[in-house]
């Protein structure tokens, strides 16, 4: 489950309580922990590091704050040549060493039993927040960014994408067994700009990669280009819930492993309900070629026992 | 353009210093003044009544408020059996009388020289301010009083249909020469879900208004729909960016009227570009069964000539 180590959790709110949410990024102890958490409780078959994809331009020198009951808020959004230029690309294994141990710490704890995936956000989407500045409906402060400075733009891209080559490099050397790459607002853009503003650069983080571990790309609501990201060397897609299983392998061409993509919300269905819909969702991707999944990240308010009858359903399946 | 009356314009923001939002919904020599305004200064083809969505729930006992700087508040959602007990079906001709008003002033203003739009929002997009109380990233809460208490969420649509209806009608009688339903939150929900929480009660709408006035269906993020919504006795059908015009021909079956689909943030772009990918838009969907139109609202920071070159480019199309 995307998210899984969040805070539908009461052993994760405990830990919520004593310590801010960069504290519990920058503490391996704390990030392998949280991590784990789900594990124990559901037996999921994948532990998904606990971190965050802004971590990203605070190494970047983008300061980078999580308000509570705001969310992410960078008090010096990129937005003309000057902000850019203070834009650094890190020593990732100085800037981000806390990843990188929280990535050993969790794979002791792991024992070997299951994979780890390792995340980072697609240079698009963390454009977005660096010159939004915050989370936002449509992201137009970002996007009038790149439609009015279009250089400027790709030279930020061209800079997150160096960064978040080397910051996944260092995740494999470090132990994660996957890495995935999160488009969240790849959906917001055109066909056409999707291609010029966010998938060339996800291609080349696909490509830095592809021969050290699996990747998987995901992009909400991306449907219109999930044809060209199957050609691509991503070894699995992400699709959302308003993607159909059906559509999705159509517009794939059937070959690619897909990931995905049962509605969050659809989790606070009564437990007996989910079971059905997620039988359901498992029959029409086929068993083979698809790994289960939320369509984006499990919700706060998700009651342990849905949460419970979502991974018993997979568990349970029956070919 | 979808909201064009709206705040890119000097002549909008003079009476919006003056007067609050619902002042200038309620009050007819106002909210004719402002649809005409841009007729005068672009003379697009048709003109759209500026109202809001949110007039609806307001009429049916639910109070909104427009908060500067956050947008709309319901302080009262509806979350539950008693709340939903004192939401009513209006008399709309009584509560919403001040809009037939709106009408037939702006049908006076407009010389029958252009045609006159009446709008209301999709069953759904109203639920989901009902149930959410404020706009939302994912209108979680209304998405579960959806799956948590459908009974009580169909009960909802079903009174927010009835009015709709209602009120539709009463606009066609006061003068609109066609009407616009928008689901502006169509796209949060599943293939499946849309059919059973959106669709159906849309289409109920255009079945009661179709011998009427046309009826164009917008659905935004939509396109997983379109297939359905074809089908329907809808004139057109409103697509957003992500849909190119290529995938909404081929997903609507080729013979339906389209409208849209200019990303606005794109009006941000020089208007030298605007005009050429304006040009290519028309190409592409097809001078025939087609209306020119943004993908969703237009954007207040857009410079004038950037929607000047928009208005311009359709204009000088040559087939």
């Amino acid at each position: 489950m995307m998210r899984q180590a969040g805070r539908y959790l009461p052993e994760f709110m405990e830990i919520r309580k004593k310590y801010d949410f960069f504290t519990r990024c920058r503490t391996p102890e704390l990030a392998s922990e949280i991590t784990v958490q789900p594990i124990r409780r559901y037996g999921m078959d994948a532990a998904i590091l606990f971190s965050d994809i802004l971590v990203v331009p605070q190494a970047m020198n983008v300061a980078v704050e999580m308000k509570p009951n705001f969310g992410p808020y960078l008090p010096n959004p990129i937005r003309d040549r000057k902000t850019l230029d203070a834009v650094t690309i890190p020593d990732v294994n100085h800037e981000l060493g806390y990843v990188m141990d929280a990535i050993k710490a969790t794979k002791e704890k792991l024992n070997n039993e299951i994979p780890l995936i390792g995340f980072a956000g697609s240079p698009w989407t963390i454009l977005c927040y660096m010159v939004q500045g915050q989370g936002s409906k449509n992201f137009d402060k970002a996007k009038e960014f790149c439609f009015s400075s279009p250089i400027l733009a790709h030279e930020l891209l061209t800079k997150i994408t160096q960064t978040t080559i080397a910051y996944l490099k260092a995740k494999v050397n470090a132990g994660v067994d996957a890495v995935q790459i999160f488009d969240s607002w790849g959906g917001m853009l055109s066909p056409v700009d999707y291609q010029e503003f966010s998938w060339q650069y996800i291609n080349q983080i696909i490509e830095a990669l592809k021969d050290e571990v699996p990747v998987i790309a995901f992009g909400k609501g991306c449907w219109f280009a999930l044809d060209v990201m199957a050609k691509s060397n991503a070894s699995a897609l992400g699709v959302d819930w308003t993607c159909s299983a059906r559509n999705a392998r159509y517009l794939t061409g059937g070959n690619i492993t897909l990931q995905g993509n049962f509605d969050p919300s659809r989790l606070l269905s009564p437990p007996k309900e989910i079971k059905k819909m997620v039988t359901q969702m498992i029959n029409e991707f086929g068993k083979d070629k698809y790994i289960v999944n939320l369509g984006h990240g499990i919700l706060p308010n998700i009651p342990l026992e849905n949460a419970q009858a979502f991974i018993e359903a997979v568990k349970e399946y029956k070919v």
